[in-house]
């Protein structure tokens, strides 16, 4: 189809795809002759995946560019790939790791995470992450107990291996499966967050309530 | 105690806590002479809340104002004092609420909450919220079934009932009860937000890795 087709299909202005073909976002489509180019399935797939990183992951052009070179690197394995685009939904650290507080914190989280037998790289940003929300807790007088910490993590995973998991399509097209990923990771998150504050609405009429 | 002290043991600077005094967040001192005021718990606690709405809760000045006024109408019920601090967090609605697809995402909400039995205000923004996200998972591809909606917000109350709602110091100070909710409900959210892609990455390789 005809750049003008493709902007039709995808919903997405020409001057935008032009952009992308200039950040080398979308490849270039199939020169048919000097003023021509075809584009296809995989053009269309491409601007799906842009459109969920920028919309829904809101993430920033330059990470963009990192994932794409990820999904286009077919000697990457795709844990790898859908790792560059996972870590970079993680919000940056706050703190300096530095502080004896914070390296009690991620200490925790270390053991926690052998605890449960997870499979997590060990320079994970998601570690920190974690780390960083235990000081605050802790800072705040609301201190969380390991054991407490554990039961929550097993919850976690069974809502995340029972039901988010199987959306992902892991042996369809990279640009697909890096796709769902990122809507999944952020929207189900939303859910959750969302399902979890009306959980306390109705918990806390409850026990008001008696 | 005098202002200086009020400052050193809350951390806050005195410029601060005057800014505080005179929009009306903190309440003034006992006037012992015409330049000097004594404060005491009541001004140290609502310090802690105020940091834990700005801080942790990221709310406007305008806003914790409201919440507030709540906390100091001792005829207001407590949970519905703890319900403008709770709806205060929720985000903003995105969408016009007038479209078909975001009525039908309404009424699916609306159903889901009466089947589970939940007690939740009828007018809740977090409702319009739950709405919101469920229509964008349906126009990204990837929508919802009514019985894995029921599942996930089953496991959602799993979480709140026995991990976080008996955190909340319900017959203590007004101030300290919404401190708590506040401080949990964004804090815990991260947790469980961290917790979840730490989950992704483990089940992520575990499928991958078979």
């Amino acid at each position: 189809m005809r750049i003008s087709q493709l902007s039709a299909v995808s919903g997405v202005p020409i001057p935008t795809i032009k952009y992308y073909l200039r950040e080398g976002l979308l490849p270039q489509g199939e020169q048919t002759s000097a003023t021509r180019a075809e584009y296809g399935d995989r053009h269309l797939r491409r601007l799906r995946l842009i459109r969920a990183l920028l919309e829904v992951g809101r993430l920033p052009v330059a990470t963009i560019s990192e994932i794409i070179a990820a999904v286009e690197d077919e000697d990457m394995p795709l844990h790898t790939m859908l790792g560059t685009a996972h870590y970079a939904l993680a919000s940056p650290a706050e703190h300096a790791p530095g502080d004896p507080e914070h390296v009690r914190a991620r200490e925790r989280v270390d053991r926690l995470i052998d605890a449960l037998g997870w499979t997590v790289h060990p320079e994970a940003p998601t570690r920190e992450e974690l780390a960083q929300v235990l000081v605050r807790l802790d800072q705040l007088g609301m201190p969380t107990s390991d054991e407490g910490l554990r039961e929550y993590a097993a919850l976690t995973m069974r809502l995340v291996a029972e039901h988010e998991m199987g959306k992902i399509p892991f042996h369809g097209a990279r640009e697909t499966a890096v796709e769902s990923l990122v809507v999944g990771t952020v929207l189900y998150g939303k859910a959750f967050d969302v399902l979890r504050r009306l959980a306390h609405e109705s918990e806390s009429a409850r026990i008001l309530s008696t």
